[in-house]
C-alpha cells in the first residue's frame, strides 16, 4: 500500500520535482544559478500575488517568522500577537524572546480573531507598531479573515504581518491590496517541496519600517537579502537543490493558475467537510480553513487509536497538539494531492472508524463528497 | 563534457545520495523519522569525533555561526574574533550585530593566527568570554592550528569556537581533546550534501555557558534543540530530504573511516600543491589547508581570464573575493572527489594556462602529482 501523507505539511512532492532535484548540483555563484534564481523570483511574486519582493531564506517557516519580527520592529516598540493556536503562540514567544512588549489577543482555539477584537486592542494601546496574525492556524484548522483585518489596520500606523506558512495558495490572499506588510511562508506546504526554505514577502511601503528596525540580526537581516536579490543572488549559500525544485513546483502551480488553485483547494475542502458531516462527525473549527479538515473526536472514541488505525490503513493524518491532544484529528489536503485523494482519505477514515467501533452507514461520506464534486 | 565542481563548496554529491533524497518524502513526526534521526545523530558524533552533541539546523553555515554567538555569550560579554579572511570577518560582524564588545585580531590574508597572538590579546583584555576562529579559511586557503590554540585557551576561562564549515573532515579536529567548545559546520562541504543544513557541535562542559547566555534568540536557541534531540526530534520542521541524504553520506564517510578521509584529503592536497609548484606557480597561503589549493596569479596573467578558461574547459574553480579578486584562483578538493580528480584539475589547469599564454612544460604538474600519489 502506498503511504499517503494527509498532514498539513510536510506534504507529498511531485515525482517530477524530486527527480529534478536529483540532477547534478549546480554552483550558486554562476550565471546558470542567477538565471534560475531570477526566474524563481518572478514566479514567487506571482504566487504571492505581490508587486513587492519575496525573499527566500534557508530555514524552516519559524525562521522566516523570526525574520519578520526582527525586521519590522525596533527596540521599545509594542506589538500585538493573536494567540488562537500553537502558531499564534509562536509569534508571541518570538516577540518576547527579543524583549518586545507584546500584547496577546487570546482567542479560543477553534475560533478566528475578529477585526473588532483587533480594533479594540489598538485603540486601547497606542504605540503598537505591528500586529502578528496567522492566516490558517495549522493546530486548529481555523482561517482568519485577513482582508477584513487589513481594512481595520489601514486606519492605524501599524504593520500587519501574517503567518501564511500553510495557508498561502489554499486561500485568496492579496498582500498589496489588503495591506499585509509581511507574509511569511514555507516550502513544505502548498508549494509541494520538501521543507528547508522559508519565504517572506515584503511590500514596497514596508521598507521604511525595516530601515528603522534595530533589533539585533545578521542571518535574518532583510537588507542583506534585498541587496543580493538585485544581483539575483543570496547573501548566504542557498539550498541550491531546493531552489531547483522550487522552480519546477512554481511552474506546476502557475500552469494551473493561482485562482484555479484556490478554487481546487476550496472544492477539496468542501467535499471533505461534507463527507465528515455525512458520517455524523463534527468539525472542530467554527471558521474552517481549506488547508486541513479538523474533526472533533466523538464521545467514546479513542482519538489516539483512530490516528493509529488510519496510519495502518495507509492514510497519514495529524493528531491534536497540546490542549487538543486526543481530542481532534487533522486531515490535511494541500500539496501534491487532488480531488480524487479526498476519496482515499474518506475511505480510509470510514474503514478505520468501523474498525474501532464507531457506528455509521458505510459509503455515506463518499456519496456526500461526490455530490460536492459534481455540483 | 561533464562539469566538475572544484569549488570549496557547494561540492558534487554522490549519485547514490541524490537518488535516495528523490524517494517519497517521509513525515518528521513519525517513528520512521525518529529512528533515522537517532541514527544520524550517532553518526554525526562519530564524524565530529565528539562525546558532546551535534545539532542540525535548517540553515546555511552562517546561520550555525550566528547560533554559536548567541548561545555562548551573554549581554556585556567581551569576545575576540580572528580576522584573516572573509569568514573570520563574519564572526566579527555577527558579534557586532548583537552589540558584543568584540576585539579583532587582524591577521594578514594568507597567514594563520598564532597561539601567541591569541595569548597576548587574552592577557591584555580580561573579561573576554569567547574566541571565534576559522579552521580552514575558505577565502584564502589557510589552515589554523586549533590544537595549539586550544592549549593556550585552556588556561583561561574562555570558550573556544571554530568555524569548521569547510575544514571538518579534511583535517584532524578533536573538539573534546583540544577543548573546542563549539564546532560549526555545514552540509555542502566534506559531507557531500547539497547546502541547507548547518551543524553545531557542543561539548558537555559548554552547557554552563549556554545556560547563562541571554542574547536574544528563538530559532537559534540551542536549549530547544537539546530538549528535542532527547526525543530524536527537532524543535522546528527539519529539511527531511536533506536528513535522509545526510544518513547516506555519513554511511559513505564512516565506511571510509574519518582518519582515512583525513589521509586521503591530505594526499589529494599534497599532490595538487606539488603539481602547482611544478608549473612554476606559487601557493598563496603560507599555511595551506587541505580543503583547497589557492594559487597566486603570476605577473602578466589575467586571473579573471584564467577562471573563465578553466570553466570553459569543464573545470569549475573559485576566484578571489574582496581584496583578492583577480589575484588568486582557488581549486577546492573536498566532497565527492577522489585522487584521480586531481589529474583532471591539473590537466584542465595546464590546458587553460597554455591557452592564455603562460609558458611552462606540459605534463609537469601531472608528473609531480603522480610522484606524490606513488610515494
Amino acid at each position: 500500500m502506498k503511504t499517503r501523507l494527509f498532514t498539513p505539511g510536510p506534504v507529498m512532492v511531485p515525482e517530477k520535482v524530486m527527480l529534478k532535484m536529483a540532477e547534478p548540483i549546480i554552483h550558486h555563484r554562476t550565471p546558470e544559478y542567477e538565471s534560475l534564481f531570477a526566474d524563481v523570483n518572478v514566479k514567487l511574486k506571482k504566487f504571492f500575488m505581490t508587486e513587492g519582493e519575496v525573499f527566500t531564506l534557508a530555514s524552516s517557516g519559524t525562521g522566516a517568522m523570526e525574520a519578520a519580527v526582527v525586521n519590522i520592529l525596533a527596540k521599545g516598540d509594542k506589538a500585538v500577537a493573536v494567540r488562537g493556536g500553537k502558531f499564534g503562540e509562536r509569534w508571541y514567544e518570538i516577540c518576547k524572546a527579543y524583549g518586545v512588549e507584546t500584547i496577546a489577543i487570546d482567542v479560543e482555539w477553534g475560533r478566528a480573531v475578529t477585526p473588532e477584537q483587533i480594533k479594540k486592542v489598538l485603540d486601547g494601546n497606542p504605540g503598537v507598531k505591528a500586529v502578528f496574525t496567522t492566516q490558517s492556524e495549522t493546530s486548529t484548522g481555523v482561517l482568519t479573515d485577513l482582508k477584513a483585518i487589513g481594512e481595520v489596520i489601514k486606519k492605524y500606523d501599524v504593520a500587519l504581518v501574517t503567518d501564511a506558512v500553510s495557508g498561502l495558495g489554499a486561500h485568496e490572499l492579496l498582500p498589496d491590496k489588503w495591506g499585509i506588510d509581511m507574509v511569511v511562508s514555507g516550502s513544505q506546504k502548498t508549494i509541494m517541496l520538501p521543507p528547508g526554505l522559508g519565504f517572506i514577502c515584503v511590500l514596497k511601503d514596508t521598507w521604511s519600517r525595516i530601515e528603522r528596525s534595530n533589533l539585533p540580526k545578521y542571518y535574518w537581516d532583510l537588507k542583506k537579502y534585498k541587496k543580493s536579490i538585485e544581483k539575483n543572488q543570496n547573501p548566504f549559500t542557498p539550498p541550491v537543490t531546493l531552489l531547483v525544485g522550487l522552480n519546477e513546483s512554481l511552474d506546476i502551480i502557475l500552469a494551473e493558475g493561482i485562482e484555479n488553485m484556490w478554487a481546487r483547494q476550496a472544492l477539496v475542502a468542501k467535499a471533505m467537510r461534507a463527507g465528515i458531516k455525512a458520517l455524523g462527525l463534527n468539525l472542530f473549527p467554527k471558521d474552517p480553513s481549506n488547508v486541513l479538515t479538523t474533526i472533533s473526536i466523538p464521545e467514546g472514541i479513542d482519538g489516539g487509536a483512530l490516528v493509529k488505525t488510519l496510519k495502518k490503513n495507509g492514510i497519514f493524518p495529524a493528531g491534536g497538539q497540546d490542549q487538543l491532544k486526543g481530542k481532534i484529528i487533522r486531515i490535511g489536503h494541500i500539496g501534491y494531492l487532488d480531488e480524487y485523494d479526498v476519496f482515499a482519505a474518506l475511505s480510509g477514515l470510514e474503514m478505520s472508524l468501523k474498525a474501532i467501533g464507531y457506528s455509521f452507514s458505510s459509503g455515506e461520506s463518499l456519496k456526500a463528497a461526490q455530490q460536492v464534486m459534481s455540483e
